[in-house]
């Protein structure tokens, strides 16, 4: 029995997921709800378990960190305004000094993301955080994952594959790891994401990988892709510590790095750059849409590159 | 170092709970947000984890209606309409036959509550459960805890106490525990709690045991209370089961009972009745709010009964 997630959620709990008021259920970054004849509500929730999703022992204030910027990046996914979190928090004990620290890294957080803590639960159990999020989108203005047209570029933000890299490193003091604050210091475009309804026509947020989440646009949108992996955007920590080689794969498949991946069409190029450009994003086109089902890498020289990673897979 | 839930969540996590459109934010049932002029979110996160908040080899589908029930119970206690829920699911191990028997469980509930699946997140690691819920309210209707008055009276929905029984025989089959649905498959009460918005001046639901809970209305609302133990409800069961003081004790401080407690002026008694009997809901009267601070409860000869069960406390 090999269950992967998004079959034990299928079978098991899509079929009683909807009713009038669930404009987009299971399977996209959030479901989108309607709740007044303008706004539509964004909600989604992630978890993370000690040795599951994060080392043992890791740094209170940069779990905390992550844990928020992990669900915050289902928002900027879909192109919503942060409205707030709910925490459940699960401790072994309840250590002051240990939550000193996870409440100022939660704090920071959601200062730097301007989504308020509404609520939570804390429990006695195994060392584990969910985050539960909720923003709002004008009507009918949510980044979904099923809306890429052949022809639209992909565009990517930030760097990929550095939070990859800091798990080679995690067993070494911060200081020693280029790549500390791109694990536990993810920061989601959200303010840029919202400014990319009306010009995207898909998102996703790279948590899985980028084949595997660019994966998921495609799936659901019934197109394929060319990516040029000469044009990934790998940060200089990145290729002086690998080969091109290896940064190119963690780009591809590395995970966690809380980055937006959308398409757009043709003509919004221009008019994206500049916006990037205004918010200080990094942006880069990696490709485009094609009408041809599945990703094509291809490198510098144009040959094809293998890549069999499917991205994090949770019950496989 | 004793940190209850309460101090650990002001001391650590209040801080930072707040913007412009948080109505209510920690310390009620529910956080209520503005999201628009007319109406209001209510939402609010439950975690149960296997061995702390329900026994080892629970039954899945049992499990799976009292988790969502327990979270849907904040929504009553707000007077909200649902609008749907979030689900993080923590297991061992992809056991279909477990899966298959949980989501049935969970299905009936969400359509005996009327509340969609909205979204989740499974993840592996011990077996927990985290609900998160959303419902909505016109705007300032929503029911909070620390609006009761001196001279409001003190009503209960449902009996009292047979969650509590239950864990007596949690070892025993099924059949032959009288308890075990009261543990298992609790009702709130979501639609008469909707009703009473405009009738009630505050709620709560019972939680962590009838005196524990309604201390939090008066330590919210700066009032005490008088309840008189006789008019307590039991149910036959109970009664049967247990002495009369057993039974009480149970209704008092048991817990697990996701009833509603609220507070109304008089001048509403005889409409709530009138609700409630339209409904099907049992609604008792058992006692009045004071503007002496603490709660005195007493037998049916008037004599006060000792209470120093502070329900249940996580980390104490």
């Amino acid at each position: 029995m090999a269950l992967s997630e998004f079959d034990l959620i299928q079978r098991f709990f899509a079929p009683f997921a909807s009713t009038p008021a669930v404009v987009t259920g299971i399977g996209d970054d959030c479901a989108v709800l309607s709740i007044s004849p303008d706004h539509q509500l964004c909600t989604s929730i992630d978890t993370m378990v000690e040795a599951v999703h994060f080392p043992k022992d890791a740094p209170p204030h940069g779990l905390a960190w992550r844990c928020l910027a992990a669900a915050a990046s289902d928002l900027a996914a879909c192109g919503a305004r942060p409205l707030g979190f709910c925490l459940a928090l699960t401790l072994e004990k309840a250590d002051e000094v240990w939550l000193e620290a996870f409440a100022s890294g939660l704090s920071e957080a959601a200062e730097f993301f301007q989504m308020p803590l509404l609520g939570g639960d804390t429990t006695r159990g195994g060392l584990a955080l969910s985050v539960q999020v909720m923003g709002e989108v004008a009507s009918g203005a949510a980044l979904l994952r099923s809306t890429a047209k052949p022809g639209d570029q992909v565009w990517v933000t930030g760097s990929l594959g550095d939070a990859r890299a800091a798990l080679d490193y995690l067993a070494s003091p911060p200081e020693l790891n280029d790549f500390y604050d791109r694990y536990y210091y993810p920061k989601p475009p959200l303010r840029f994401a919202q400014t990319l309804v009306g010009l995207a026509s898909a998102a996703i947020d790279i948590s899985d990988g980028l084949l595997a989440d660019l994966g998921h646009i495609l799936e659901a949108s019934g197109v394929g892709a060319d990516i040029a992996a000469a044009d990934l955007p790998l940060s200089s920590a990145l290729m002086q510590g690998y080969s091109r080689q290896e940064a190119a794969a963690y780009a591809l498949t590395g995970g966690d790095d809380y980055q937006l991946c959308f398409t757009a069409p043709r003509a919004h190029s221009s008019k994206l750059q500049v916006l990037a450009d205004d918010q200080h994003i990094q942006l880069t086109c990696i490709g485009a849409i094609t009408e041809q089902r599945g990703i094509r890498c291809t490198d510098s020289a144009g040959q094809p590159i293998e890549h069999d990673t499917p991205g994090y897979r949770h019950f496989s």
